[in-house]
């Protein structure tokens, strides 16, 4: 087998074999493959496409490139949750105490942030002390104690994908439904939960841009899932404006507490609510009316805020010494109107730019900086009322370049529904 | 400008600026941009094509990259001629010396073989003493002096397309109308001369497989010889049979001999004369009727086969000690039937395989190796009758895998015309 053949078969639009697959991937992790030739074959992958058969082969290949998390000494049926990523997204830190609240077995890997989006490692780890590289054995044990647990990735799970991602980010091949798919995929099964559950993201702050490539992802995500057995469900839900109105680290933290204590702004709690109520009717094996019941109940009755609590100090992590920046400052809206559109993907680079992101592996993050919006889609404004505030850190901002992410018009313009979706 | 963002651009089927052409040749030559990344920008421009503008201004900035030759100190047109390479293709080294023992000035760069097919300048070089490497001084002199020579390239010509060619043979995105137009006219229009001549073969033994992509690649050419005030002319002939019956460096020089004798095969002979007359006929501004006369006479009374010896000695080559292998082996066929069909790219791997092609570029060619076919398409052939002359050096080969490229059946099959189209 030659890596030239294989590009020209998929460059003339043919379908590559199993063994053609299983060659590329292997011989890339083993260095035998250029990093020049496997560019070329992902954007050939990206233009021309892959069939079912060859994403569900490319899965399979990345799956079985590293070990595996085996789960299975954890009594009951585990149930793992992916999103694909947004602005002021904190939708995990609330969720898994929230389904543990309520008896889900609720083990997670999760990510730090990529490009203009956060990681939920990151927004953890401004909460001090808190540790998020276990072990294998550690990890399983805070599941088993406390029936949930949110760490970065343990052991050497799925190499080629971690590779091929790094390639892909700089090689302009990030957009490609099976490269996608088969990457989300393989961590999940690899991460060994029963039962997997899909937050895609769609609109102007996630990678997916329209409702239609969207739909596609998820249905190729939930029949790799179901040849393996495991149950997967992806909702699709909106990403035009930021998730809550915090985006920044602590901040995000702080607004995950408001709403795990029945408050905060009401997307992100309608949203917690869908996700906790289908993950919640998954794990436990009951109906959606049942599980929302217990869900709104656990919200109220402050266990949900228990669980989250338990899992922080578990963690080794001190709620108390959380700190948000003193540097607060006010933005206000120069024009009088409806919020049409916001430049979400924008926000989160400018908060990236504060010191809230990375821009190379290496970078350290200042978790106290951010911003909280005071408005959001469809809301009226008037000249000089506040639009957002910055909390800032030791790194300047534009005071215009900010208001220019929000446009203002004399229309509120067409507001999408937070929940497009549920692809299953 | 950020080179990520223009293979986006790219992959999303959009025309890249000046600029942005400029930045990512420029750039990557300057070592500013990795091959991973320039890789999937090159198989992002085999998949979503060029605009005509986009590839004037590729050729025009590769053009740019370099030096590039000047041959106004040589009184005269001097016309060019290039072939895009096929197997056995032995037409420059008697091009040149017959159009100029006609008049015409013809000064020639040429290069080396590349995968199964053979190059100019491997064949000159079998000749024992002969240079090829002159500077631009010599070569300059050699043309004054005979009318024409042959030399491998001179100075930096074009170094962009070196990088790139180099990138692409091994990254499967050689075949690209856009990148195959710009990289033969950015060097043709670097190497100075006056009006263009192109050989565009067409066919199982050459790049361009079918009819229909030639025809484009040769308008491509076309309009940008005419937008640099070069005219410009591409003839499309055969390449499913090699041409004449010699393949092996000796042997082909051998053949051209016999051709500038007014002898050899009828293939290569035809074609000598009609490429010999579009040349006479630009170089010397003459009719087509004028320039034929002059080429039929000048192979008929000796004076190209003259011109050929003049060229050689005078790059210090001597003729008589031109060599073929001692060990012949001649392969009979093992079935009665007309040749239907002949694997041309096989057989030029074959020679490769032989010794007479290179696989890595620091490779020693044996110049002696090769075959010369007993046979053309068409041809009726008798069980035990010779298919194939085999000049063996000291590497091994195997006759089944010779006679499986002949096909042998009852009909003779379709046989394409030598010469398909001008255009121009």
């Amino acid at each position: 087998m030659n890596i030239v053949d294989i590009i020209n078969k998929k460059r003339l639009g043919n379908e590559l074999s199993y063994e053609e697959i299983n060659y590329f991937v292997m011989e890339y992790i083993n260095k035998n493959i250029e990093d020049y030739q496997i560019s070329s074959l992902l954007m050939a992958i990206c233009l021309n496409g892959m069939s079912e058969e060859e994403i569900f082969n490319l899965t399979e290949v990345m799956l079985n490139s590293g070990e595996k998390i085996d789960l299975s000494t954890i009594p009951g049926i585990k149930v793992d949750k992916h999103s694909t990523g947004g602005v002021g997204d904190k939708t995990t830190l609330i969720l898994l105490p929230l389904i543990a609240s309520c008896g889900v077995i609720a083990p997670k890997m999760s990510g730090r942030g990529l490009g203009f989006t956060g990681g939920t490692i990151d927004k953890l780890e401004s909460i001090p002390g808190f540790k998020t590289n276990l072990t294998e054995e550690e990890f399983i044990n805070t599941v088993k104690k406390v029936g949930c647990s949110i760490v970065s990735q343990t052991g050497n799970l799925v190499p080629a994908d971690k590779k091929l991602y790094a390639l892909r980010d700089v090689t302009g091949t990030v957009e490609s439904l099976p490269l996608i798919a088969s990457s989300i995929m393989s961590k999940k099964l690899a991460s060994g939960a029963d039962k997997i559950v899909i937050d895609l993201k769609v609109g102007n702050g996630a990678l997916m841009k329209n409702l239609s490539d969207a739909k596609k992802l998820a249905s190729i995500m939930v029949s790799i899932g179901k040849k393996y057995n495991k149950e997967t469900v992806c909702l699709l839900t909106d990403m035009n404006q930021p998730l809550g109105n915090a985006i920044g680290n602590s901040l995000e933290v702080k607004e995950a507490i408001d709403v795990l204590n029945n408050k905060g702004p009401k997307d992100i709690r309608s949203l917690i609510i869908v996700l906790g109520t289908i993950m919640t009717s998954m794990g436990l094996g009951i109906s959606f009316e049942e599980a929302n019941k217990l869900v709104l109940n656990n919200l109220e009755n402050g266990k949900a805020f228990e669980k989250f609590k338990e899992m922080i100090s578990e963690q080794g992590g001190d709620l108390e010494k959380l700190e948000v920046s003193d540097t607060v400052v006010s933005i206000k809206s120069k024009t009088t109107g409806f919020i049409k559109k916001i430049h979400t993907n924008e926000l989160g680079e400018i908060v990236r730019k504060l010191g809230g992101g990375r821009y190379k592996k290496e970078d350290n993050i200042d978790p106290k900086v951010g911003m909280v919006l005071s408005v959001k889609q469809g809301d009226y404004i008037l000249e000089d009322e506040e639009i957002v505030k910055v909390y800032v850190g030791n790194k300047d901002y534009l005071v215009n370049e900010i208001l220019d992410c929000f446009e203002i018009d004399n229309t509120s313009g067409q507001i999408e529904p937070l929940v497009y979706e549920l692809i299953k």
